[in-house]
């Protein structure tokens, strides 16, 4: 059991989602902040950096935006449900734009691959993450 | 002339927006973010901490989300105006709630009354600048 | 495989230290940030909360270090060894510091029980990642 | 008064150093953590980009370290000065390191000069804090 699952278990308030799609959704927040980090610095270290310009900026505003949802989704006390929507929305349309420009360099560089990875998991999370917070 | 300023007169790309308006969300921002920081905390060393927990949280969030903004808003090469959009709604979202929370406990305490002034100069300034992006 | 470590062995630089304690010390970070924004937001909806003013304030500390010091050695290129270790020697006082506050509750809190797990983790995991950096 | 003032002012628990020092060194963090992610951003947009891999990656690392620093120095309740040291060091250490790279680059980027300014005010106000924690 991961100590983010731990976490939301000892929690004294019960989380406002359900809780198999929050953990997920938080897991990948902060899984994709940090393969933004990486990919970013990666592209600073390749010689093309100058055609992965629009790559390194994306994984910087993408990292930016998962941290910060990642930790207002890890806040369940006086949970404000208006609050979570808008930053989780943001986060849809980050990481697709930050997923789709990934993706164009995936065939050269590994570490896009994966980073289109983390962040295609991270849109669909917060998508669920979203759906619930409707329902 | 501030170095966010200059910062933004130096930079070798053109803002996205009209400049002055973009200079003045920059600051909000950076500038809300130290002050729901600040609140939170000095809502924690009030001795009817128990009835500001909203507060504390709203906060944090708050400051989360105009520190992402005003990070993201800094960066003009490659912007993308989907993605800026979608941050600065958040924001406007999230000073809204913690700005009327704030205003709530302004009565009673001074650091409350400071920070939804804050934060009701990032929401107009951040209203502005989503102007800027759909002009 | 975690994301994490598929971007460490694609980037085109090799990472200044061994690689398997990099990985540790940035998973660590990242999850020990987690851990303490969930922690001290799990504090703020104890009944007790006003015993529990110092351990929200060292997890919003430690979270915050935590956070900057996971994306500094996330980052492998143009790395600064003496950044790095100034950044590293900081997450190991303050992960000390927390994880002792956490320890203080954990009979009371289990929250506080797998906060203080968190902490200790990252401070060995940074304590290695020092030593490597010395070698 | 600056927003940050006020919030000084208007804080439950008097301030653990002397508070001009003290304000002076908040806003310095925040001043910088701005300009560093405006300059590497700047950097990024530059046709000699190849030539400022080192300068992105310090103003990164710098603009993490000075925003989790005056998070930090923004909080009075429960004030940790080991914890507070510890991380001030580390800033002293990030916007030296930066400041330099910055510098070399000042002659032909006007945003570097201006970057390295901010750079030089935030160590020197974080070297007078250290004193002042010291005392």
């Amino acid at each position: 059991m991961t100590h983010t699952q731990q976490m939301l278990q000892t929690h004294p308030r019960s989380a406002a989602i359900e809780s198999g799609v929050l953990l997920q959704c938080i897991e990948a927040c902060f899984d994709c902040a940090q393969s933004c980090t990486a990919c970013s610095d990666a592209c600073l270290g390749e010689d093309d950096v100058a055609t992965l310009i629009r790559c390194v900026r994306l994984c910087e505003d993408c990292s930016d935006v998962c941290s910060t949802t990642g930790r207002i989704l890890s806040r369940q006390t006086e949970f404000d449900p208006t609050v979570a929507a808008a930053i989780v929305r943001a986060c849809v349309d980050v990481c697709r734009a930050c997923g789709d420009e990934c993706e164009r360099h995936a065939d050269h560089h590994e570490h896009c691959r994966v980073c289109a990875d983390a962040c295609r998991r991270c849109e669909e999370a917060c998508t669920e993450t979203l759906s619930a917070l409707a329902a």
